[in-house]
């Protein structure tokens, strides 16, 4: 797909950054094919799909149907809503509103959202897409749906864990080999594949294939730690034991990180976003125990592969700073044993 | 219904209490229908239902399906498994075992589940029952029995709230009436209409009808400080946030306090225990995000009123101190101000 040109569609109220969606406009700037997307309708081929600009924007076609509105609805409503504490706009993507822009599969000018390009800036970085939630439709979804997507929920993972893999992607750095399972062979996890899975994509061995023995190499600096992927999880958990404004149906938690940095002994750059926003509802005045319940079993699942990991630390500092350090610390256990 | 008497079924293990047990048997203890019993099947008027014994045991009789075993099951696994904390037993009834009992609707003997009577020692107790879960079926369950359920989670207030109420007693201390109003009337509350239930719940004006400005005089003392039963609902959530034991499908938190205690400022005795395990899943090393989410909702909607009450605790001293006491906190406010 070549390059396309970007034309303004309407006149929109921004939050945060007004001024760079009209930078945007006025750039006509060049679109491609995102390189690091997991999940979702793709780009490219002739599809219909997302595109980015090299100034940090992706754009999402709006969906034909009410998933387009409702996804608007909701950035909109979000970004101006003054209840949402500044905190947790964090976990969102900046909105820059809606543009008129050429169409992936060649179809025209089509309405996307513009949203804040979370890859920008990264070389390679391992992402895990997960669904959260057991039920991932809305009391006020049409029968039709309703029955769709319990179906999915059931024979997904969904229903037993509280959430599914909806797409991955792991950065081997032996070979820079990345590897993008299928849709269908990441959603049906157990519970003892699911932790397999988490486990390799925080391990020094990963190949292309899931390894079977993860070393977890980077378990402590990537789940771990104050900015570690898990103190992340537990600020959106605190928030969604308190909050009544929304309720996130079928939302995923984007995580991601360079393990290139990470096996250099650098800042991995661990970061969850909240994406897809599609089947999100106004809350009423209860909580959204359906999504908390999700992160909440998530937060259990990435807790226990860390606490394993602190049981065994010789292995990851193994890795960081090779053999010598591993022999030792053995030899000192040797001494203080004896 | 006339008294009855007891006959053993068969020896059993028993991880807490077995002498008491024994003692039954050999006294063939007189039964009566229970007097505070406010949700699922009832005895007398020839109909099968529990029954209680004035030793502190309440006789459940075995549902003839399948729910009837698994409910033994759960009982016997729970009871000896040494994984669950001591402070998280105190939220079970205790399980003496199963005896044979004659049946409250005099069809002959019948196996009942012999368990600890939660109203033992009180006079005219307030009880709520509540079911928790957005959702009360096992994903293990037959099509038709989901199918079953999820139209009641639907048309109940457990797929928006998180859970709904089963059956509630409220004692209005005047005319020492008591409430109970049907299932389906309680069973599809709004968020709005729940907090009604709960603000009358806890409040000293309570008529034979909802109350629709309950003053929530008692809320201090039921619902907060380190016994209320959000300090309680909390070590159950700590809990539910770790275990991965067992999964409860369609189980209620029993809350209780004694209205007239509280009304003499005397510790009013607000406790809750889980009730009814007809549906319990093993674990299988996930969390129980659905019973998890049902929790977290509750104590949401408790939290509030405790805050909503702490705003204006002149009522509560005004309640059990009198007018004068008002009069006091409100000319020393004027002072303040002048």
């Amino acid at each position: 797909m070549g390059p396309v040109c970007i034309a303004q569609e309407s006149a929109y109220k921004d939050w945060q950054d007004f001024a760079v969606t009209t930078q945007v406009l006025a750039n006509h700037n060049m679109l491609k094919v995102p390189q690091n997307q997991v999940a979702g309708h793709q780009a490219g081929g002739g599809n219909l799909g997302p595109l980015v600009d090299d100034s940090g924007h992706f754009y999402k076609p709006l969906q034909g149907d009410e998933r387009g509105s409702k996804e608007v609805a909701f950035y909109t409503s979000f970004s101006l809503n003054t209840k949402v504490p500044d905190e947790i706009r964090k976990f969102f993507p900046i909105f820059y509103g809606t543009q008129l822009v050429e169409a992936s599969d060649g179809s025209g000018l089509k309405s996307h959202l513009v949203l804040e390009d979370l890859t920008l800036g990264n070389v390679n970085p391992s992402i895990m897409d997960i669904k959260i939630g057991s039920r991932t439709w809305s009391p006020q979804a049409s029968e039709d749906y309703i029955a769709k997507c319990l179906k999915k929920d059931r024979e997904s993972s969904s229903l037993l864990l509280g959430f599914r893999l909806s797409g991955l992607q792991f950065y081997t750095n032996k070979e820079a080999v990345f590897r993008k399972p299928t849709k269908k062979s990441v959603q049906s996890l157990s519970a003892e594949e699911i932790k397999l899975v988490l486990k390799n994509f925080v391990s020094s061995n990963t190949s292309t294939e899931l390894e079977s023995k993860p070393d977890c190499a980077f378990a402590s600096v990537v789940f771990g730690g104050p900015n570690g992927i898990l103190s992340q999880l537990f600020e959106l958990k605190s928030w969604f034991e308190d909050q009544t404004l929304y309720h996130f149906y079928s939302v995923s938690v984007h995580m991601m990180y360079e393990k290139q940095l990470a096996s250099e002994g650098r800042n991995p750059r661990a970061e969850i976003k909240l994406i897809d926003f599609a089947h999100v509802d106004e809350g009423r005045g209860v909580i959204d125990h359906n999504f908390l319940g999700g992160i909440c079993s998530l937060v259990k699942f990435i807790s226990e592969i860390l606490r394993a990991t602190d049981d065994c630390p010789i292995k990851a500092l193994n890795y960081l700073l090779g053999d010598e350090v591993e022999n030792l610390v053995l030899s000192l256990r040797d001494k203080l044993q004896k």
